[in-house]
């Protein structure tokens, strides 16, 4: 049972029934989906770079009550290499396939990724498979062509109920991230719940396109996201897989999109760069050309949308857009080029004071032809940690996250970090873009519903202000007093690279606090801090009581913290919510 | 009358009593104290200097219901070169005087300003004019060598109880701040309050210097300023005079010293400049050094001390430290050479990685002869804002402010803007002085008194989070019903250059907001804000209450806002208090 865990370092369970993993993981070799559809510049992470990655891991938690996790969150990581990509990487040689059991990511020479048939057992279509998702009497899932009841194992799942996340549908892509679950032992323990198999005669699910649907061509997305709005795209992260890795795989990045993602090709794209000066014409760079030209960097950073915890702000008074709970934020390691470079070997100097904005336009257009666009400080773009950049984990930019460019605005809200990027402009004023002038603006509190909004009045949101919340657990779980405390995990972040400081945790709405441990990139110092900080904490249970209002709340290098309620934030747009976070549980006796 | 008025801009008696001060003022030249000690580097505004400043003041609030005030308040600005620095720039050349009635700040040609004999009435000696103070059933000031009793004058005083400041002394300091009143009318007015002279016998009080007492040499001070220690001196400008001024008078700049002030000599004082790296030799220079050396540049920029608003975060829970209460922060424009320009001359790169951060000493030692230290990231150390600073608003800096060199770091907290200025070390470490190590680091809520406090499991406060707090007006006062509004004023500042986009006022502890008129320094941008905000709103009286709990709190360019309480900052030692600031005030009918 121990091989079958689902989610390393996610909760206490897995400190309970995974003493030692190390051993059993470690011989599941990385294995890369077969239908990998882009090359590119993907590089495989070498042997010696996954080292590094463990040794890495292990250090940040040595020493602590979580350090056995911290292993196997280690060895998660490093295995996260053989997740399967060709989906959301596919942009631009669109394959016919929808959901992941249509992509075999398997190693056909691995004894322990075959599914043989069984011809005692009946043979099920996909529709009868989806009756039995979550909540229904028996619950099953797929494996390639297997078809499993998992109703009584869910209880010792390691990886506990995660696994009802594919609950009516096909464990594939869940596996294709915790490629731990790809080993002999796994594999018989599947098998014994075996009770059929799909049908062979039915066709693999297409994914049409529908010419009047601007929408049709979006690329397929990963089962596991929570889906906001499916046309434009939007989708969180789900918070209980949102710890297992530092760097959140792409197929599990929130998805944020205004609109249609845009059919992009790696060899024809191209960005153009336009108001270099007097007597310097624009240009037009390609993918190959910007990496050929100039030297490679990578940052770990955060993108976070502006409406992140948008729900969690409606509590205190009703607000206007998407829905967004608290996981509209990612991390990731992107790789490209400085903007800095590009634009200082196109002859502009740093220090020109006439060149005060730098405009950015993504590919994805409106109905009138309209691309999306956005514009950043000069200053901040020519800040070293600013990228164009082509890979996201080492891999191309999945079309969801704008292959094959995005430029990459360390510490900024997600809006200016623009996809599918076209356009670099200088300029000595901002975007005229209407995401620029009339979004992502945060008002007043005294702004009501109603009011004309003076646009202008306030400035566009650049920096990030201070941000945490829980991932785990959920409100309303139930916990045992007699476990005697409380695990829970989440993230922290501040923007303009203000390193998290210290994140603590109340039991008791914030009468009491603990301070959290905390999980950092260990190439990144308090003044440069672009990825987050990850936090865990066992919060006592105090005695007595009959259920806890746990709140978090971080502060920053300078010394920045949450306010407590939205009352002094609250916002129409509800935008830039970073009050407190609170989660309830229950306790049992 | 409405020439008798004691401060410009403050509040809304200037606005009903002094529709147009400027024709009165306007023939108000300023005067220079004539025992000013020190020429060195001091300019005198040029009448263009003044008239650009009127300008900038008159636009900035051009259009809004405090226009006419802003006009009264940049006339102010333009005379305040008026004001008598010797008390506080007499380092080096002390001098013997403790009262500022012993400072003829007159131009003997000009009538307005002498104080004739008056055979007819008594002599009083000095104590006997102190028992008339505030409060007393007949309240007298001095002026010169007149005695005055403005008891039934301070109802009509235009610039409201601020005279009363005066009270049982001599009114001369405050009249060398607010030079308005050196005219005929004024005096004309005054000498019609006249009750008898002082006692021309009376030797004026000699500044004893006595040997066993290190702080016998400190200079003197305004009468003014709020003592919160006399030694070391520690002292919060008054909240009453201090929205008088967009850059505070040398004289009511808050004073934080840690140590006696020490005796510094212009021509002798000498700053070292150690840790060049390999090859390259400690240097010395001097102030006559630096200034031929390198360019100079100026910088309007708040000093503001750790503690600010301690006495506040006590209401909360009891913490350790001197009791300011919301004053111990101020805005003056520095003058200097960039640290950034020195350090490369002596040959830096300022992309040394090996360079970590800069050490900073003072000339003020401890009994043990160590000197006061601090230290600053080298990234900060060579940004154009830090200046080696010589002047303060023009005047070299007084001796309580660190004569003749301060090290000037906008944005960051006071303790390391360094006065006094002897060392400049490049180090791969932070100073291993007391007060980086072991003082201005503020612990989480959940260390608590007693604990043994871990210094290094927090870092060194540098940036300053934002903060906002009222001057205008005092808790406790009582507001007629039928005003309507209530009159408010006060500051707002953020660390790290982030402007104030908002200040918001609320008459209901925060469940409704206004948006407050603000006053910035027009030079500087939202991305690179120096200089504090100073605020302005008239609150509605909300029907039916007799009281109002009005609160203020601000935003800042990374959309960082004040938490609502102390609840989430608390620490131990009181630092950083920067919840919403409340101040309840009476409705009578």
């Amino acid at each position: 049972l121990n091989a079958l865990l689902m989610a390393p370092p996610s909760s206490l369970i897995v400190r309970r029934l995974a003493p030692r993993l190390s051993g059993a993981l470690a011989t599941a070799s990385p294995q890369l989906c077969e239908l990998r559809p882009l090359s590119g510049v993907a590089r495989e992470r070498t042997q010696q770079e996954q080292q590094h990655e463990r040794e890495q891991q292990q250090q940040q938690w040595t020493g602590s009550k979580w350090q056995r996790v911290a292993v196997a969150g280690g060895l998660g990581l490093s295995l996260l290499v053989g997740y399967c990509s060709s989906c959301s990487s596919s942009a631009g040689r669109r394959v016919a396939h929808a959901d992941a059991s249509a992509h075999p990511s398997v190693a056909p020479s691995d004894p322990a990724f075959q599914v043989p048939g069984r011809v005692d057992l009946p043979v099920y279509k996909r529709e009868e498979v989806k009756k039995h998702g979550k909540g229904a009497e028996r619950m099953w899932v797929t494996y390639k062509m297997g078809v499993y009841d998992i109703t009584d194992f869910v209880e010792s799942h390691p990886g506990g109920d995660k696994i009802l996340m594919a609950a009516g549908g096909a464990v594939d892509p869940f596996w294709a991230l915790y490629a731990q679950h790809k080993t002999e032992d796994v594999m018989e323990i599947l098998e014994g719940m075996r009770v059929g198999s799909l049908d062979p005669t039915e066709p693999a699910p297409v994914h049409a396109v529908d010419a009047s649907d601007p929408f049709s061509t979006d690329p397929p997305r990963h089962p596991a996201l929570i889906v906001n709005n499916p046309k434009p795209f939007n989708a969180e992260t789900p918070p209980s897989l949102m710890m297992d890795n530092f760097r959140t795989p792409n197929d599990l990045f929130f998805v944020r999109n205004h609109l249609p993602v845009p059919q992009t090709d790696l060899a024809s794209h191209r960005v153009r760069i336009e108001g270099l000066g007097k007597g310097r014409k624009d240009i037009e760079l390609s993918v190959d050309e910007l990496k050929k030209r100039y030297k490679e960097h990578y940052v770990t950073s955060v993108v976070q949308c502006g409406g992140n915890r948008r729900a969690d702000m409606q509590k205190y008074k009703k607000v206007a857009g998407l829905m967004w709970e608290g996981y509209a934020i990612s991390n990731a390691k992107w790789t490209g080029v400085r903007l800095r470079d590009v634009l200082i070997d196109l002859g502009v100097d740093p220090n020109d004071e006439t060149i005060k904005h730098v405009h950015l336009e993504g590919a994805d257009v409106d109905p009138t032809g309209k691309p999306y666009g956005a514009s950043i400080p000069f200053e901040k773009a020519m800040s070293p940690e600013v990228l164009i950049a082509y890979s996201m984990n080492d891999e191309p930019i999945p079309s969801d996250h704008g292959f094959p460019l995005r430029c990459i605005v360390p510490g900024v809200v997600g809006a200016r970090q623009v996809k599918w990027l076209t356009l670099v402009r200088l300029s000595d004023v901002e975007s005229p873009s209407h995401f620029q002038q009339k979004d992502y603006r945060a008002f007043s509190p005294s702004v009501q519903h109603g009011d004309e909004l003076d646009w202008n009045s306030v400035p566009s949101i650049q920096d990030y202000p201070i941000q945490s919340a829980f991932c785990l657990p959920a409100t309303g779980t139930t916990v045992d007093r007699e476990d005697g405390t409380v695990d829970v995990a989440g993230y922290a972040w501040s923007g303009g690279g203000r390193g998290i400081i210290r994140v603590e945790v109340s039991p008791d709405g914030g009468k009491t606090w603990y301070s959290a441990e905390m999980e950092q990139d260990p190439d990144q110092n308090q003044d440069k801090m672009w990825a987050w900080t990850l936090f865990r904490a066992s919060i006592p249970i105090p005695p007595g009581v009959d259920k806890m209002d746990m709140v978090v709340k971080a502060t920053d290098r300078s010394y920045n913290t949450q306010p407590e309620t939205a009352a002094g934030i609250w916002n129409i747009r509800g935008l830039l919510h970073n009050a407190w976070h609170h989660v309830e549980v229950k306790i049992r006796d």
